[in-house]
This record gives C-alpha cells, structure tokens and sequence, in this order.
C-alpha cells in the first residue's frame, strides 16, 4: 500500500484523491492547501489528514510518495523538495511558467535521481493509448499526419486567464505532449492565434489557434484549439500512416440516438470537460505511476517530456506573436 | 437496343421510364394507360410512343420486351399476353391478389417457356446485394436470423388501403421476398397485425405488423412493418450468421452532421420513400431483366419467387387474423 | 452506512462486492458461501467476514440489508428469510424457476411489509434508463414497437444449461423485463425456438429465440436472443413510437476506427460479456437500493416483477414447445 | 437545349460528357482533341461530332457554350477565343499555371463581358453544399476554423508530375477554393510541404501538405493533403463555428457494416477518387453552368474565384520553400 499525499485541493486534487481512493495499491494520507477549508473538505471526504503546508507533507513520513496539485509557479520547488526527499512524484502540468525556471529546476535535480512523473493524462486515455499501441504495432505504417482537435467547451473566467500563462501553455501543452507522443521531438513550429471571443478580447492571449509541428523525418502534426465549443468538451486524434487512418472520437454518456422528423441518429453531448472526459486517463496514469514506484523503475511521462512540451509552448507563442515559423 | 413497351404511367411507370432512358442497350418505344393525358405525358418526356390499349403495346412491333406497372389485378393476364406474344416481361410486384389468380395462370404458362421476371428490387438494392453476396461468400458463416426493419413514412391515402390488398400483399410483400432471398423457402409464419393508426381505423387493415418466418433448417427471420414513420422511409437488414453480423442501413441524401448545444452528430432526414431509396435498385433490376434477355437465360427473381412471396402474404394475414403460427 | 451482507460468491457477487465497496454509503460486512474457500477470498478481498451460512448472515446484527446471489432455487427461501428478519433484499434474477414458488413465496410474504428489489440490471444501463427517460418525456410520442437485440458471446457450458431452467428463464428474462419497463403488462406471447449449435444439441434447450409480445393496446415488444455472437456481447434496444425512434447501440472499451486497404471506420470489439457491459448498471441498481432504503420507500423493480417475468419466460417456453400463440 | 463543345477527351471530359448527355437541358454538340482517337470514341459514345481543332469547336455555329478539359496550359487562350466567340465556358481547375497568364487574360477580356465559371466542382458537391446553406443560415453561427482533409487514393505517375504544375495548384487549388467559399479571401497563408514518398522524390515536388490560411477577421482554414492514402480517396470537411460543428464525411458505395469477431462495423472502402466521388458534383456544377446561361446571369464560381485559389497555390508555394508566412 503505497502512502499518497496530495499537494493542493482544487479540482484537479479532488480527481486524483478519487482515483488514490478507489486504487487498491495506494492510500490518501495526507492533504495540503493554504486555504484550510480546501484541504480539510478533501482530506475528510478521503479519510486523510491535512495541513496548510506543502513542505511538511513531503516531510510527513506517512507519506511515500506526492502528487502535486498546486498553481504552476509552485511546481519546480516542489518537485525538488521531493527529490530532495526522496520521494517519488507526479506533477500537473505545465512543469514551469518558463524555461529558465526547468533549466534551473533540472540543473538542481542533478545527482539526486529523482522519480519524477509529469501529468500529461492524454497519454494513458484509453482510446489514444489504444492508437499509440495500434501504431507502435505497425498498424498505420509509418506515421505522417497527426490532427488533434482540442476545443474546450467554454472559456474560462478573464481572471484565470490572466494567471494561465497563457493558451500554450495552459491548454495546448497537453496537445504538445500528445503531439510528441506520437512524433517525438519536433523540428519546427508555427502557430496562428485567434482573437476571435470579445470576452476574452482585452486579456490578451489567443482564444484559439492552429499549431503545425514537423519531426525531423518530415511528418507532421496540427493541432486546432478553441477556448469554446458549443457541441462541448471537442477531444478527437487522427493518427494518419501509410498503411492506416486511426481516429479517436469524442466518448459521450450514452449510447443514445434519436431520430425524428427533425433529425436522424442525433447522438447526447460530449462527456462534459475534462473530469468526466479523462476520468479513465487520470485512473491509468496513477496506476503507471504506482507500479513504477513498486517495480522501482523511471515512470513515464517524464520531466524532460515537461520540459520539452513548456518548449513548444513558448516556440507557439513567439510564432504566433511574430508571425514566422519556429526552428528548434 | 432492346426496345420497351411500358404498361401504366403511375409512379413507378415513370420510374422505371427513366431507368429505361437511362440505360445504354435500352429504349422505351410505347408507353400505354387507359387514361390517355398520363400515358401520354410520359412517353413525351421519353421520346416514345403511346396507346390507351395495353394489348396494342403488347402487340407493338417495336416493343421487344415489357414492363408492367398496372395496378395489380391485370398483372396475371398481361403477363400471360406477353407470354403468348413471345416478349420478355418485367411485373412488378404482387404477381396477383390472390393466390388461386396465380395457379391458373401458372397453369396457362405451361408449355410457353415465358421470360418473367418479378420486381422485387429490394434484391437489387446495392447495400442488400452486397450483404447477400458477402453471405455467400461464406462471410457471415450459416445465416440463423435476419431482421428486416421496414417503416413507410406516412400512411397512404385511405382509398389506396381499401383497394391495396392488405398490408402484407402491399407492403410485407417486399420483405418475404428479402426473407426468402436469404433464408430460402419458408416452413412457419406467424404475424401480429397493429391497429395503432386512427385514421386507418376503420379501413379494416392493419398498420403495423411483427412477422417471424422460420425455413426448415431453423434460421428465422423477423419483419418489422410500420405504415408511418417520424424519421422517414425506414429500411434496415441484419443478417445474423455464427461467424459475423451484417447489417445495411437507412441512406441519406449527404453525409452531413451536425453538432452543437442540444445535439451531436445529428444527421439528415432518410432519402424520401421508395422512389429515391431505391433509385440504384430500379436500375439495377432493369439491367438484370436486360441481360437476362440478351443472354437468353431466364431472370430472376422469377414468377415462382412471386408467388411464394404471395403464398407468405396469405399466411401472415391468416396467422395475424386468427391468432395462430401457420405452417406451409 | 448501510452495512450489507452478500449471500453467495460467485461471479455475480463479485461485481455486486465492488460495487458495495466503491459506493459512498455502503460497506461490506459478511459474505456467505457454502463453498468456504470462495466466501473467505470474497471477503477478505473486501475487508469483510465470512460464513457458510446464509441463515446467519441474514441474522446477523451487522448486516442491514442483503444482496442475494446464490443459485435461483434458494433464492425465494432466503427473500422470505430476509423479510421475517425486517432487511431490506436486492435478489438476483429470477425470483424462482417456477410460478408455484412464486404464488407461495408471495403468499409467506404477506403482512410482512417486506423491502424487496430485483435484479434486473436492464433498467439501469445508463443508455436504456436514458431511452426510458425520454420515453417517458413524451420524445418518442406513443411507443408502438420495441425492438431487443440480445445474444451472449458464447455458449455457457452443457452443463450450466441443464440447471439454467432454460434460454427464456436465464436469458431471455432480462429481455422481458426490459419489455414490460417499456410497455408495462403483456397480453400475448409467442416463441420460436431455435435449436442451431451443434453442441447444444442434447441439452434439449433452445439455443436462439425470437420472441413477439404485445400489450392491450396493441404495441409490440421483439425479442431476438443468441447463445452465441461472433462480435461479441451484442446488446441493442430500439424503441419506436408515433414521434421518434431511440436507439441504444452495443459498448466498446474504446472510440478508436481503423480504416485501411480493407475496412473503414472499423471499431473495436464490444465490452465482452455482462460484467464489463453493465458494470454501471449494476452500480446504478445498488444506488437506488441504498437510496430506497435510506429514503424508506419501496425500490423498484418489485417482487412483482420478478414473477411476470418468470410468467412470460412460462409462456415463451410453452408458446415455443407447443407452436401457438399464448394468451396471458 | 443547349448545344455543348468539349474540349479535350479525357477522364474528365468523360465525365462532363456524361453529364451532358444525361441533362435534359444539353446536348453534347462536339468534341475537340488532337488525338483523334480519343475524340471520336468520346463523340461516337454520346451521338456527337469530332474534330482536332478546338478552334474549329469554338467556331462551330452548333456550338453554344464550351467546356474546356484541356491541359492547363491551353486555358486561358481557349477561354479568351470562347469570350471573343461569345460562347459562355465551363473551364476545368486551374484557370492557368502562373500568376502573369491570369493577369494577361483578365486584361484581354476586358470589355468582352465574357461568361466564365471555374470547374471548382467541391462547391457542388451535396455535402459540402449543404454545410455551405447551414452555414448561410446561421446554423454554424460566426465561422471560426474550416479544417479540410483532402487526400489522393494513390499517387499519380511521375511523369504527370512533372507538368501538373506542382501539389499546391494541382490538387491543393480545390482545397483553395473551398477555404475561400468558406472564409471568403484570405490574407495569411503558411505551408508545411512534405516529402515522404520515396517514389516521389526525385520529382521536386511535395508529396504531402499541411497549410493554414487566415482570413481578415481571423478566421483559419487548416488544408491536411496527401498524394496517398490506404484507405481511399479521403475528403472531409468540417465548419466550426460559435454556434455548431458541421462535418461531412467519406462517401461509400453502400451502407454495409461487417462485425465478427475481428472488427465492430466495419465499413466499406469509400468511393473510389474523383470521378465516382464527385459524380452528383460534376453533374450539379453542369446545372448551375446551363441555369446561368438559359437565366442570362453571371455563373459562380467566377474566373476571379480562379484567380485567387491559383493566387493561394503561388503564396502556399512560397511559403513551403521559403520557410515563412505569406501574406497576401
């Protein structure tokens, strides 16, 4: 039984200390969050203990090993608290704000051999894990085109926003990440960005974009984000080879039609965001964490998966904003 | 060029006109209706000639080889007319309204060697034709059920019921003959009849029905009729083998979705009704009636094909009125 | 918390101890089995007891309410027992093998007041309870026909079939619940019989079956089972009405297609079998256990249920053995 | 009846002249083309002269309007003799291989007020026209991302290669058009070329593209194209806009789905290229084009819709060798 503590009660926190609660190898020991009622509301639904502070979770010997569910500014120290620690970790994306806090954040991790997981959940969602085993079993040939269309179902608050760090590196950095997935690391980027909301308008980040990533063999990956969506939560995957199409389409509640003198074969609205949507990804991934803990082995996604999406992210921001293609 | 004579100008006269025109080894000569504005309105649109006599037509030099879309209580005596006068005959379906009509005028063909071919075109239908195929191929393994949905989209006119025959000779007709395409002679028949319309209510026939057939190796097949349907023209087939399930679908004009805050994927409104559901299989017919007389074998399927189609017809109406499984 | 004891530890058990376990106000306190080895890993897999005895289950201080699982022979003694001891029952189906179990059951039971739900898992598929919903929401207009696709993957072994009480009391009876949910009390049953597979064949049960109901007012429900599928665990519903057809379609563990040189959109195999397939169900039909029980209200489906089913398995059974149309 | 001339006798010749004959408002009038061969099969095919001289076409007092399906090169002077003959002209994409022929002939028809539509036949075809009503209507709401996939079942020879004037005015020009009956004109283009197919590698031109334009209010079009594709002739579309999504797929010969026990709804290979694929297009493109001269209008799309997709198709080149984005 692994000893879990979790850093952070927000949403995020809330679904990996459901997927903790149900796995049948871990336990949730520890909650933290400076906002007391946050953690203590999760702690008790959970039958776990809470404190206001980060650090003495980590230090908290009932605790084996972390997952980090706090703003991303906090990210980079925490997972080196862990290291420091001893102690495995899986933290949210994005790793960092920007790239010089990983580079320092790698520098200090040196020599310390640190288990450190990133969440990139897309990775573990059983229809796209599905494609990439489809795929590395030679199904599609080899890989060309990947499309991924990510569309939220509705834009976040103005005030959110403004902490995000923007759409790259708040929304598209999983699409990066899926992106790599399948292509590995990436030669060059372009991307266009959108001001296309009036709510949004005065924030000044895009609202939507069309990202184009080229691998050194020359396939490429597109990626089409929208911070809207009326039709809900867009998450699709076209893994295009040459001897293969594989798509992913979007899960829905039901299996439901409806046809009548309006419409035929009219199906239920997506899984609503990303709670519902990846509920199975969170599952799986705390799992690949788990039994890389017990099996004593590096997990998968890693940090340097992190530090490599952060870098597309801001390659996406510069091609945006100064309208050229990106060489990495 | 084989030049056709068609008898009637109704709905499916002009149908199968416009096939005829279409056809390449085909040109429609005579057209002939008692009523001579539609007679003559159709052989206009179609170059052709007309008559108010269909005996004339029959008689036509220039007419090699005749279709009948009269009403249904002439087809046994023009199709014995065209046997006589040596001409290939097209009728379409029921051969008769009842099944001592289609004795006799077997017993008037004896001797004759006629070229008749019925028209169920539900055979020629390329989704049902491609599944009938794959199920000979072996694909589907030994067919055990079949399941034919079949959903008119509105109910016709009361005057058309009274003088139709009964649903199952007017409508189910098409269906027992797609049974028997699969599944062979059929052994048992039973039928529930449906009064759910009120405004067929008191033409005495019913307006939905569930008929299970049974051949003599135990396979079944199920129909589903209704004489209305919100969604449109309702035409489905499974054919359910021990090694895999067939199935065709409704047909629409594009393949258009659409998705957004009340409904996903929702798609267009089935074609309308049989003439343009079924457009491909009219045309397909007609080439097979075509070839079959250029190559001088027999078409199918053949006046036996419509009299047991008949004899199915009589049993469903019997099994549906007295409450009884009736076996052949 | 509800504390609950399971009656029996086999498969069905399995499912019903997970579902306890995840549910927020349930827990597992005992589990019985005659077979020691089955109830102790059952239980300890749970955090539970165990015993050999039902009896002492149902008398046991620290069981609230009981969820039954054993073979069907047992199951309207132990309904009664958890009755006479005032605890609540979920029983698995059917109520019994035969009417006169039932008749007597219901006799013991009067004036106990007793807290009895079925099993029937149907009624809680998230996608049939949604079809149910909308029904009831007036979508469909007035139901007219009912269409169930039901066939198993497989075959169970020769010798489960001989102490099944037959496909339309260990099979079917899902089926006919599900009818009756959609159009309540049934008026007349037929059945056809199918005896295909081979192996089967000495067992001197049927193997495939299709069944028409119908209700006093005339709609139809149509029942098409399989022992066997070659794609799977096929599970469909279509329920047509004056205003709209609803489907619920089978369920794959992934939305992944595969379009390549020899098929298009191809898709995964569905959930295998009903463990996997109603798993949510089977969650859904606990909560609303636990809920009836918490809120003090009687659960649906009843008793009641339990024995029209069981009627109208009686009647298919007589209908297929005796070709003719039973009336109820 | 409008008597029609074709120029040229190949594939797509064939296809118009197909068209042609099957209108009931044309008559295929002549075939021009200096393999006399070809132009006599295609004459004799459908009841029409031939001749080797387009001139002569052009010329012919029964001759009413043109079709030009000769190689690009020849367009623009067979458009001007057709302006200067005052015969209206169906010219097949593109109107010509470079910039500066547009910019000659558009100078030279001036004051010739010439009839002049560009086979952009996608406009007509069923789907992507009913996206483009819906989208007309407000279904879509403000349209913000197009995403067209557009790919070849199989690449073309080398040789044809060499003189098609490169992926971008060959195959993307449609895509082009399509972008821009969408999103209206563009003013920022960006292409990723690919040269994935060792076959195709020594022909300097791109095998595969990704290409995203913008229009003036910001809105993306993202063209995915390949020269081959396993699965067939692939061509989707989907309009994202604030209100809906509308997606058109594939189009297959039939609606049959295979399930067994290797694959769930397996669908057939879809229609195979353009010819079949674009059948109700070409043949709805004809209407308009004949609709236009009988109503004495202006027919779309126009020789400047031709301008500006061989516009985009200069820009997506540009682009692709410079490494940069284009603006317009």
């Amino acid at each position: 039984m692994i000893k879990i503590g979790i850093i952070g009660a927000g949403r995020i926190a809330q679904v990996h200390a459901r997927s903790v609660s149900a796995h049948s190898n871990a336990t949730l020991s520890v909650v933290s969050d400076p906002v007391e009622q946050a953690a203590s509301a999760l702690a008790r639904a959970n039958g776990a203990r809470w404190t206001l502070s980060a650090d003495d979770l980590i230090a908290d010997p009932e605790v084996d090993a972390v997952i980090i569910c706090s703003p991303t500014p906090f990210h980079a120290e925490q997972v080196l608290a862990c290291a420091k620690a001893g102690k495995p970790v899986l933290c949210e994306k994005p790793i960092a704000m920007d790239m010089d806090t990983v580079d320092q954040l790698e520098k200090d991790l040196e020599g310390l051999n640190p288990t450190v997981m990133m969440g990139f959940n897309r990775r573990f969602d059983p229809s796209f894990a599905k494609i990439h085993s489809l795929a590395n079993e030679g199904a599609a040939g080899k890989i060309e085109q990947v499309t991924i269309i990510s569309r939220d179902p509705a834009a976040p608050p103005v005030e959110y926003i403004a902490t995000s760090g923007g759409i790259f590196k708040d929304m598209t950095i999983h699409d990066f990440d899926t992106a790599r997935f399948f292509l590995g690391d990436i030669k060059t980027v372009v991307a266009i960005g959108q001001n296309l909301d009036p709510a949004l308008k005065d924030t000044g980040d895009f609202d939507g974009a069309v990202i184009t990533l080229t691998n050194a063999e020359g396939a490429t990956a597109t990626i089409t984000n929208s911070r809207h969506c009326a039709s809900g939560y867009d998450q699709r995957l076209e893994v295009f080879g040459d001897r293969a199409t594989l798509n992913a389409d979007n899960i829905r509640p039901t299996t439901v039609r409806i046809s009548n003198g309006t419409v035929t074969d009219g199906q239920d609205p997506y899984l609503d965001f990303f709670l519902a949507r990846y509920e199975a990804a969170y599952s799986v991934e705390l799992d690949e964490f788990l039994s890389a803990i017990d099996e004593g082995r590096k997990p998968s996604p890693s940090i340097e998966d992190g530090r490599k999406a952060l870098e597309l992210a801001e390659a996406a921001e510069k091609s945006a904003r100064t309208g050229s293609i990106v060489t990495l």
